[in-house]
């Protein structure tokens, strides 16, 4: 297997663009070396299959959408409140619309896990990693609420973003901020 | 056009297997006949184009998701309370997984919209009409809460379902009934 990094990192996001164009199916190292700007054959050289390139792009989608330790730190220094919650999501949130196709990346790799095992259980592992350390964070920056508290948040921001991503007119006047102002205060205690 | 009600109804049916196996992707006119045990060119002869028939495939994911308005009178005539909420939740997430294929066939219609604006249109219209649909029968029948409670149930459950269906293992032993009566009982206020 070749090992340059950096080529490997920039195969993994030609992907993130492949999966965003067309769907996971249209997901093949002839469509990811196309999309790199590689000579036909580049990726066959990093990922011993699709199997593999699909869990490896699932990590990486993860790594660009999780923010840099240092910007979360300042993000949880205010007091803890139900009102830092609806900043946190807000901000989240557009975290999410700046990284769009890996947002929208990873529903399709989730639709393609049903139909592929190997990839469920990845998918699973770096999910409930993630799921974990929001529940982690919010308990130990005292914030108001409990484990439930912050999968209910989960669960809704999920429904809330995949609405605002692919049919953003089916809440009306109701704008993204609005959203997650009302959905955080009906979830979230008061401190 | 061809005319003959059943064998639209067949092909569309046959169209939502193929997004189940395939995804968007592989939803060509060409699959739908192979599917669907017809000669090649059948599809053509009922559906303009493709977009025509991600259209009407959306209709009919819908048709079949939707319960007879007898079942559904049914299930609302006990007296309504936080616990009814539960309950009617749980029988609808049976529903969805009876038809399992249509509920991740929509969420690939949903992603192939964000590529095809008359795809977004139409998903948009049938989703609100559902939405209003769920919030003024949970208001006339007089269950706790409000429109936002249910858009809340709406944006909680897609969240969950989408879980169920595609990294089931994620919320480890919490069941589907236990997961739904702890996102009911924090969303729904009591009676």
């Amino acid at each position: 297997m070749a090992r340059n990094p950096e080529r490997r990192t920039a195969l993994l996001d030609a992907a993130i663009e492949v999966l965003g164009d067309e769907g996971a199916r249209g997901l093949t190292f002839r469509a990811v070396d196309a999309r790199a700007g590689v000579p036909t054959g580049t990726s066959s050289n990093y990922f011993t299959d699709r199997d593999q390139l699909l869990s490896q792009v699932a990590d990486r989608i993860f790594v660009r959408m999780t923010p840099e330790p240092g910007s979360l730190a300042t993000a949880f220094r205010p007091e803890p409140s139900r009102e830092l919650v609806v900043e946190l999501m807000r901000w989240l949130a557009r975290r999410m619309a700046a990284e769009r196709t890996c947002y929208l990346g990873l529903f399709e790799l989730r639709l393609e896990a049903t139909r592929r095992p190997e990839l469920r259980t990845q998918l699973t592992k770096v999910l409930r990693a993630d799921l974990d350390f929001n529940i982690r964070t919010h308990i130990e920056s005292g914030m108001p609420g409990d484990a439930d508290t912050v999968r209910l948040l989960y669960f809704a921001l999920t429904g809330l973003l995949f609405d605002h991503f692919t049919v953003p007119g089916l809440h009306g006047d109701r704008d993204l901020d609005d959203l997650i102002e009302t959905v955080v205060s009906r979830i979230v205690p008061e401190a």
